[in-house]
């Protein structure tokens, strides 16, 4: 399954969708858009991802954004996938919603200013 | 861990907590929480087992009591925990609710009569 970030700064909201890299990758996506404020971030996740797609929104709202995000609503549902076989396979997914409730920070460390020219000796 | 039902059929609710047991068995212990009129039913879950929580609140929903449930609130949180070495780790946590829409069908399959005593030649 590939991964996927649909959505940039100007829409308004954005998901991620949790696949096989590691917890911290899908953080650091979360945060960058939660900083761009693009809205509410969606992340997604089917079957085995489910449990890290919780982590990752634990993370970002108790590591992170302590204080600064609203987590939900979660909701769980059933999708039909064709497998490689082509039989039909009933899988689980979630979907958690974060939402922040303290206005973006400027623009700092996330997104650094192009750098400064190398000083010259006059 | 142990796998627990706290709650029976005399308390208002009831939670099951999902383990290593295969995903059928809690399903099973949800449907007869809810068959015996105990008020909707907490599935919780930590780590690992998080994704086999949503799985059985799907099934349950989807194939043993179809338009019969609802499902929601679903919650998310971060436990600490003292693991065996002493220290202390964080675990992220879920807690689905299902709560029946309809009543309680009358005692037949999942709770039997007593059966009948043989019957005597007279």
């Amino acid at each position: 399954m590939a991964d996927r970030t649909t959505g940039g700064p100007s829409l308004p909201g954005a998901t991620v969708f949790i696949g096989t890299k590691p917890v911290m990758t899908y953080v650091f996506q979360v945060v960058a858009q939660l900083n761009s404020g693009a809205g509410p971030v969606v992340v997604k996740a089917r079957g085995n991802a489910i449990g890290k797609a919780v982590d990752v929104a634990e993370v970002v709202r108790h590591r992170f954004l302590e204080g600064q995000v609203d987590v939900g609503p979660v909701t769980i549902n059933t999708e039909r996938l064709v497998n490689r076989d082509g039989r039909e396979a009933n899988v689980s997914s979630i979907s958690i919603s974060l939402t922040r409730t303290t206005p973006v920070p400027p623009r700092t460390e996330s997104t650094p200013a192009p750098p400064a020219p190398p000083a010259r000796p006059s």
